[in-house]
């Protein structure tokens, strides 16, 4: 039998698969390939009427494509056969309903201008129907809920499934099963229907189980049978694998027949063992379109104003406490509405991002010099309010008041929410002794890095892994396949962290006035007068 | 002895001074003319250390120029005998502190680097001392501050005297005189020390007299004696004429010496007299930098919230209040840092200003469409919360608002600043039954002025004279020369109004609930929280 050297991991991100080969002595990165998805995000499909809702859809076909190529890219060079196993990260809630035989609906003729019939992205949200979700669990007494402190997100499956029925009836009779995209793609590969407890257990209701029919009767009659319906599969635990590759999933990926694959993980959550944050305390924060941090802990607490927590939900044997915050799409906005045409210039003079540019404009700034308070609530908030309508606050504004200084606010913004989250943690009695930050705004943004560790007054470790989910997932392939467990691979693969970011101390007791008067801010118009910014 | 025909007018603004001539019959102008200030307004003079302050002065020989340039060009082509009197109104409180015969301080050599030394522009504001008058008048119980509602603005005379003597004392010591900048030219005209009531009594402390001693002895013992020192000076009736032109000030204008002057009035005031808003229940509003609002009526009221109010401070036997709030400031700040470059580009192929391009970017918004709300306090809030220190707040943000969308709410916040004023007069009893508007604005900023209209649901005429301030200041000159008094010059001469904007029923019904957010976020921050934004 050849001897194993690799594990294969494909992370799939909101608009990109990237697929890493990785080395199970050391860990080390040996190739990596990453393709966009084709068709992107779409609010609705070619032929489609207007729906009236605001939709974001994609086409599970690319994430078929994505795999394919982005699979056989990088094991072009290699006998497949070295592969010891393959693993994958999804987005999450990303799901899609699905024939018998795991057709995504959508390829179906009678459903292609359906807008049901497609995957809905994770921030594709069903508002009305997550509150009904909410309303049956509550009445239900539904025990998986204390795992969100009681709250029910509009973006996740239950919410998306009930929304397909209301909207789409037919789509919906017709929907064998109902999946996170990154179930699917498991089961596409070991031929049998497979769940991943990682992705049920955080936003799925599932706590050893599934809630009980009186709870989905609850939420409508129609589901009253919906466990041996849409939401049937087999569920895999954490650290079990998941499956075997088929004959016919092997030649379609150039890998052999037999192959372990791992259950689909939470791409969000992956990261942690790319990190190898398997103590208690340890938090990994992943720094992108939206941030989410990731704790573990030896103990149960029940936090409110978390986005839920599970155990063995990531590592056997430890609890994990998930929160999370929007970010990089306000940035985004920023610089795409409220840049000053002179810095974009700039910029593009410099060859450099319009990012690096904002940043070098505010390098010099101190702590609140700009005098103003930002509410980053541009897509709502997720922790701790945990209420998607807010809307986003901009005070402290004056004559004076320039572009660039606002910016700095953001960044500001971004990293008191984040020790609004932090602190959240420990008032419930959950340590945040370590952090290791990962993801695109870690690795090239310093100076918001710098503003976040003097605002936690707290180190910042940068993670040193290139390839952060996509390596997490390799990873947890050769838990399940080469090594006896995940701890044995994280112990054999993990990456260490480089870059330190230490808070300043000026800075960081600067911040704490600051602080105050931003959690003033987001008391008072978050919690007590939330009607006067809700959408 | 030459028949009168004209009476001259001179409006001293911010940034420049125009003079215009006007008939004495119907009130047509026959003749305008206006001059930039060559130094416009600075932090500091050449040579000075940074003060530590936010000073914004002027220089004073820049009014002269304004003043003899434009008078020689209006008249140039007439006999000036032909001028019945000449009168002038000022931004007030505009002070400076003078020898004895009238020189300003900067001019001498010792002062030149001296900021104290040079003209404190009305929005130059001394916080610290303002407060200190005002204890000192609370602890002395001064019947004045009746007017004001207890209020004392920062930037008034005498917290600005205070400011000099405590930054400067040399030049405190060589004040012979402290006094607003139109009292100041009125009395190098008629060479004699005049100071004109309108201007004492709406904002410094003047009620048929000065407080007394034991108040100023309050403010500070050095100021024990300052009614025979720097605030000497005839205090010249609403009405009545100031003096007449000396020989060397004839000269110097090219008129004739011996012509009447009447006193100085105050910018915002005079306005009442150009649109002949005589009755009780008329409110002039002023649409420029800052929006100035005067009502007149027959009744005393005590209202707080307001600027002040004086009997007989505008037209003799009414009652005069005022209220005010920071607007075109505003606006320019967006314009300058915030107006996306695609406007600004199409606004120059258009060859149109960005405001224009702007609204027209807007113009088909339904009322509160953007779900934005915004507190206009970018320089703080004058009325009715009369507080500087207070900070603008943009809330409602989301991922998808454009800039153009902050520009309708920015228009719409002005509007609902001024509706909290009006309310705020009518809430103590006196009617706002008619709202005649002049200004920039309202001439330039038909949007602006129809969604006023649609806010207030009220009818908002505007003034048809072309010089608003200027022509007042020439009425005035005729009241206190040709005419027997103000209501008879205002007969003879005042304008009337042209275009109308009507609220429009759909617009108005909308705005009550978008107005009641905004008062609910109004006294929320502004009254309740004021700590979270303040500067």
């Amino acid at each position: 039998m050849t001897e194993k050297r690799y594990a294969l991991g494909v992370d799939f991100g909101t608009l990109s698969a990237r697929a890493v080969l990785v080395r199970l002595d050391g860990g080390g990165v040996e190739g990596s390939a990453s393709l966009p998805y084709a068709h992107g995000v779409f609010p609705l499909p070619e032929g489609a009427r207007e729906s009236g809702r605001r939709l974001e859809l994609q086409d599970p076909a690319d994430y078929l494509e994505a795999l394919e190529t982005t699979v056989r890219q990088v094991t072009r060079d290699i006998d497949p056969a070295q592969i010891a196993g393959i693993g994958i990260d999804f987005t999450s809630c990303t799901c899609l309903p699905l024939a018998e035989d795991l057709t995504p609906l959508c390829r179906m003729e009678a459903f292609r201008s359906s807008p049901d019939a497609y995957v809905k992205l994770w921030r594709s949200t069903a508002l009305e129907e997550g509150e009904r979700v909410r309303q049956a669990a509550e009445a239900r007494h539904v025990a998986w809920l204390r795992n969100t402190g009681g709250r029910v997100s509009a973006e996740w499956l239950l919410p998306k499934m009930l929304e397909t029925m209301e909207h789409a009836p037919r789509v919906y009779e017709a929907t064998a099963y109902y999946m996170e995209a990154g179930d699917w793609l498991v089961s596409l590969m070991c031929g049998e229907k497979v769940r991943s407890e990682n992705l049920a257990a955080f936003k799925n209701f599932y706590l050893d189980g599934y809630p009980d029919r009186a709870f989905f009767r609850a939420v409508s009659p129609e589901w009253d049978d919906v466990l041996a319906g849409p939401l049937r599969g087999r569920v895999v635990r954490v650290g079990e694998k998941a499956g075997v590759l088929t004959k016919d999933a092997a030649a379609r990926l150039g890998l052999c027949e037999g192959t372990p694959v791992a259950a689909a993980m939470t791409d969000a959550h992956i990261g942690v063992l790319t990190a190898g944050l398997t103590s208690p305390g340890d938090m990994l924060s992943i720094f992108g379109t939206s941030a989410c941090h990731i704790l573990q802990e030896d103990h149960e607490a029940l936090p409110t104003g978390i986005a839920g927590w599970t155990r063995d939900g990531i590592l056997p044997g430890l609890w994990s406490y998930e929160a999370n915050q929007l970010m990089g799409d306000g940035f985004e906005c920023f610089v795409q509405r409220f840049c000053p045409e002179r810095v974009r210039r700039e910029a593009e003079q410099n060859g450099e991002s319009v990012y690096a540019a904002l940043n070098a404009a505010v390098r010099d700034m101190k702590p609140g010099q700009s005098g103003l308070t930002v509410l980053d609530w541009f897509g709502g908030n997720r922790c701790v309010l945990g209420d998607g309508a807010l809307t986003g606050v901009i005070a402290g504004l004056t004559h004076r008041t320039e572009p660039a200084e606002i910016w700095h606010a953001l960044l500001e913004a971004a990293a008191f929410s984040m020790r609004m989250i932090r602190d959240n943690f420990t008032h419930f009695g959950l340590r945040v002794k370590r952090i290791v930050a990962m993801g695109g705004l870690a690795n090239k943004n310093a100076l918001l890095m710098q503003i976040v560790s003097d605002v936690l007054n707290q180190e910042i470790e940068i993670c040193a892994a290139p390839e952060g989910a996509a390596q997490g997932s390799a990873i947890y392939a050769a838990a399940v396949s080469a090594y006896a467990g995940v701890a044995e691979a994280v112990r054999a693969m993990a990456s260490g962290t480089g870059l330190i970011y230490r808070p300043r101390a000026d800075a960081a007791a600067a911040y704490e006035g600051l602080y105050a008067r931003f959690a003033a801010l987001h008391d008072l118009l978050g919690r007590e007068h939330p009607e006067l910014i809700r959408r």
